[in-house]
């Protein structure tokens, strides 16, 4: 990124820091706000729909659409976002690949904690497939927390004995609740965004006493991913979730399965919703977007 | 891959091995035989040339060329292969990207051991320099040994005070001659091409008696990448040397630098030779491309 651009990039990201605990309304209000200055692209167009039990969004290119579908899941800590919140990379997305996405509004907790949302995502999937869609003509992507249920879902289909999805794309994907990995501590005051004691105000919301040593919650650490599609996980070096992606692509790796570790450095957690401000955010989308076309039919 | 293309790879692979020690005239000539049977993309124009103090052959793409040179060095474990042997990735990565490539014939051992071919490698590039190409349209990239040199003259070329090539692309880099990566053991038996005992015949003649612990020798266990450019190192999970591309990644990462790890299951080393036989190679190499256009000017 160009001098210009960091500067830019620092100060959208000087927010005040909040004095005294928040609600669970105001945490999801203060997100929805901040996310809100991401820049959409023009052109997209969006239609609410329902997928499963949820309602969701559908996002349709500004161009002819090709064939296929991206399941989209939004970021938020498990606790808050929405479709619309990640609208920015979702929209890029599409527009790049020239896909539609449908992104799904999963149930968040702490009202619904662990597997709810899960639960969500693969009875979205599941009635994708029901309608006809042929799991070879579906993506899942995901950013933060929304990369933890693309990869978790991908789980649960394939023990459910589902067809695969053509590929799964995880931006600072979050999997792994025990919080070890190194970044944890090594990225500490350089993250912009977290910091440990962030991540238990939301994990003790999402995880509601269960324990986070499962695969499902923690796939970076305890998930075998024999017989996953190809992945492309993209993360920023300026983020505790680093080694989310790097463990998980490690685990990859030793389940016999086609993994990008597509990693830029100096940026920010989710640093794709940062395109029109970042040339990274560009570039990085622009490559999900390459991969997502290689394996869809 | 499908079926039938696993069985015509199983089948390029299945040569007789040596019973008896080859001398290395011997080894080149088969060396040479094998990769001649790779496809060499119709249409490409080859003109030898000079670089530096070297040969080399100017590959120029079917259609009109776009700017910029991509410098690529051979594979051949620094004892055997010529930029003919290389030919066939070489010559797709430039119909992909539509980018003139010069392959270097630089120097190899046992007559000229480490450092021969990193000088060949760093004087090809100051003459390109000196000719008015402007780094930011160069690309270093090669395979195997020949990935090794990219990042190796890299390193040579940063410390040297010379501003960086845009990009580097490594196949299967060997970038560790301490030999110590964990898939040294693991995927014994499981790579096709290589035995700890072949890497001990070209390593000693490389090496002439010099320490493998150097950072131009073992860059993935040595070498500070700091104000390396974006670097994609893409492997396959059948090779001995898959680590040598894990480690240089994590060094990679580190150090700062934007570092993508591309691994294709169950393919074995320089896979993306194989184009025309397997899908893996020629989507890996579309992969190549994509990040090349991206980053030259």
């Amino acid at each position: 990124m160009s001098r210009e651009q960091r500067k830019n990039l620092d100060e959208m990201l000087r927010r005040p820091k909040p004095t005294k605990p928040q609600s669970v309304e105001e945490i999801r209000a203060n997100f929805a706000a901040f996310m809100a200055t991401m820049k959409v692209p023009e052109g997209i167009r969006t239609t609410p729909t329902t997928l499963g039990n949820r309602l969701g969004v559908t996002v349709d290119p500004e161009q002819d659409a090709r064939p296929g579908i991206i399941l989209y899941f939004h970021g938020g800590s498990y606790i808050m976002g929405s479709p619309y919140t990640a609208m920015s990379v979702t929209a890029n997305l599409v527009n790049k690949t020239r896909i539609r996405s449908v992104s799904l509004d999963y149930r968040l907790a702490p009202e619904h904690p662990f597997p709810a949302a899960l639960d969500d995502a693969l009875a979205a999937y599941r009635e994708l497939l029901d309608n006809g869609v042929e799991a070879a003509s579906i993506a899942f992507a995901g950013d933060s927390a929304g990369g933890g249920i693309a990869v978790s879902a991908c789980l649960m289909a394939r023990d459910a004995g589902l067809p695969m999805p053509a590929a799964v794309v995880a931006f600072s994907p979050g999997v792994d609740k025990t919080r070890s990995g190194a970044s944890m501590d090594s990225k500490m005051g350089i993250d912009p965004f977290f910091t440990r004691e962030g991540f238990t105000l939301s994990d003790t919301m999402y995880l509601a006493g269960q324990n986070p040593n499962h695969e499902l919650v923690s796939p970076a650490r305890f998930a075998d991913l024999t017989g996953f599609p190809p992945l492309l996980l993209q993360v920023g070096t300026n983020e505790l979730l680093l080694d989310d992606s790097t463990q998980l692509a490690d685990r990859a790796r030793a389940s016999g399965v086609d993994v990008i570790l597509d990693v830029t450095a100096d940026v920010p957690h989710v640093f794709q919703a940062f395109t029109g401000i970042l040339d990274e955010a560009d570039q990085a989308l622009d490559r999900a977007a390459f991969f997502i076309t290689q394996h869809l039919r």
